[in-house]
């Protein structure tokens, strides 16, 4: 550690993408490297999908020399410091660079933030593989899990398999609006590289979990085949994670649960439909309160069955877990929809297919993504409020058998 | 077990106390009574604080030859089957007789419910002693703790001593009026009393811990000299009390933590403050949403600090913790008049005088008594939000000043 102290080399910091939860992240990122430049980098590279985008001239950015002309994403951020169409209203720290090409982006980057829809992560790693550093780290702030009867996959783990990297997670109670307003609010992060003596001490000494692995529906195990990092730079570890992503708005706490975080943020979206149903049928906030209750155990009933490294604590402790169920239960688009489905005598599909322009909910995919798994497994009946759910979004149930379909909860 | 059952006498069932809560208990119990016969006698008492009552002309029960002319509260109530003051509109079962002597009332009881204003159970002790059955076993509904710089006092602990009897407790996202009309709820009971060899083996074999003692300041351990049920009657445990609880409507679960259910009821409070401070200041959902999980956090290592028989998992897995956290952070008068004291630029203190009508807020007492005896602990830093709410009623910290307050959590 002293020695290694001596001769650090700065953490380079690329975010990958640059939506409006993406910008968010990036604007802090960028803020704290700018705080802290014995150890990153100052400037911070934000890969954009380049588009064109035309200043209208109401905007304070407007040119009249250029007029509404189509301008590039990109030459508007680096011009201006703001994504005028994704995150308008927020200035971006300087220090933060807006790149078109992602190769371009992550070049020497030790530390990768990835934040854009998941159905893009398998063209990203593909365009990435062979472009960024073997032995950099990642951090997905992509919420949800992909669920198959096979399995379930976690971003984080596609990200670290596509570029044989270790990928933590981020994820919490964060509204991207409210964040990107300096709104106070809480996260947290989950990163516990595999305890290969390869790796540093002080980068493997905070993980002792094989959080690599899970036990999947067939018993298998991913690994990914770990690059140590060199001894010039220092360790990336909790405590990066927390200097990097720790603001007096945007407080962070560490865990080692991936599985727990990555999960969290995809059930709650199907506790926040049952929420939705609840509050729409107008059975007022003992039921409300007692439908998240019973949505919290099955959380932590399903992570602790299907991820040895799960912990139940990270659902019924942190933000990841509880508190991002509290503001999905309260507001989010699964809650509303579902309570409007109920209030109309619709079904949710309908609704979806009204307000959400093509958009599709995260619930409801996820409820019977799940739904199909535990039937493959035979256990529906151990997941009471879940299997409910689906079955009301299949119109097998009524909203009003609820109470008696999770009675023994 | 099976010879007792070929002689078992029936329990009888008392509730003393007939406010809103109070009769939707009595409600509740009197339902299962009238369709558990082989359990429990029929008849429920219900002592009600006698007073006279008027009953307007426009009510479904005006008498034309009564008038107005005030009539007593019970003969209303056995006459209507209706508590028309405290809850009208509602039909209470036949079989629950008001009664306004509560000697009387408790007479040949085996099972006593005490749901009365907290400010009443010394009274209610001193009139009943050496009127109920020795071998009576209590259930309290009374929400909240007694808390001094000497201890902290369960109000079910207040009621078994004060009558030398076992009291567990019941408690839960519980509004009284949703209850009363049958809209779907959970609850919690805690029932565990000591294992006294002289109890009968089907009693005391729920009851793991001496859930009758905990540390307080001073390290003393509170007893009561249990008398054991005659073996002529079932016994008396967490299963008795699902049986005379559970309702289609109304979900029990059983913990034996009384410690964590009451605890959780008032220290809730305290964090709804915190919930309305920040949504009245205008900080968003997820600001709102962390400050409940940091509330729930401290809350329970409140818990485990005084309370050697004290489970996390009553706060954050049962409707007593959690899920009575959610419902009064985003109701409940606590959080609103906090909310329109920070709105309004107002203390709380000047909110609670103007719109509550002579009553007194239960978080902002339980807060300065929580703070007063942990400032005699020398352990204010390890409660920074309960530290910081407390700071912020006395006029010491600003709302703005609790991210930094809390910034460790």
């Amino acid at each position: 550690m002293t020695t290694a102290s001596l001769v650090q080399k700065k953490h380079k910091v690329t975010v990958v993408g640059s939506g409006n939860w993406g910008c968010t992240i990036a604007k802090i990122v960028a803020e704290n490297c700018a705080e802290q430049p014995d150890l990153f980098e100052k400037e911070v590279q934000m890969w954009v999908y380049e588009e064109n985008v035309s200043i209208p001239s109401t905007s304070p950015y407007y040119n009249k020399e250029v007029g509404e002309t189509p301008q590039k994403l990109t030459s508007i951020i680096n011009t201006h410091h703001e994504n005028v169409k994704y995150l308008p209203g927020i200035k971006l720290p300087v220090n933060l660079i807006a790149n078109p090409s992602v190769q371009d982006a992550v070049k020497d980057s030790t530390i990768l933030i990835f934040n854009l829809p998941h159905q893009f992560i398998d063209k990203a790693c593909r365009d990435l593989t062979g472009h960024i550093l073997p032995f950099a780290r990642g951090i997905s702030c992509i919420k949800g899990v992909n669920v198959t009867d096979d399995g379930i996959h976690l971003f984080s783990e596609s990200i670290g398999k596509g570029l044989n990297i270790y990928c933590g997670a981020l994820s919490g109670a964060n509204l991207a609006s409210e964040i990107a307003q300096e709104k106070w609010s809480e996260t947290t992060i989950a990163y516990a590289p595999p305890p290969l003596d390869s790796l540093s001490s002080a980068e493997s000494s905070e993980s002792e979990d094989d959080d690599l692995s899970h036990r999947d529906a067939s018993g298998k195990k991913s690994t990914v085949t770990l690059t140590p990092i060199p001894a010039e730079y220092a360790p990336i570890n909790q405590t990066t994670f927390k200097k990097l992503f720790h603001r007096s708005y945007f407080h962070v706490r560490t865990v080692s649960d991936v599985a727990g975080v990555s999960l969290s943020g995809a059930l709650k979206n199907v506790v926040a439909l049952a929420a939705g149903f609840v509050e729409g049928r107008g059975w007022g906030d003992n039921a409300k309160a007692a439908i998240m209750r019973v949505g919290l155990l099955e959380m932590v009933k399903f992570g602790e069955a299907f991820f040895s490294t799960a912990d139940r604590a990270t659902f019924t402790d942190e933000s990841a877990g509880v508190a991002d169920l509290i503001t999905s239960c309260c507001g989010g688009r699964n809650y509303r929809c579902a309570k409007m489905a109920v209030q109309e005598g619709l079904t949710v599909k309908e609704v979806e297919a009204r307000e959400l322009n093509g958009q599709m909910l995260q619930g409801t995919s996820t409820a019977m993504e799940v739904h199909s798994f535990l039937k493959t497994r035979g256990l529906e009946a151990e997941y009471p409020l879940f299997t409910a759910i689906a079955g009301i979004l299949e119109g097998k149930h009524s909203v009003d058998e609820i109470p008696d379909l999770i009675s023994d909860n």
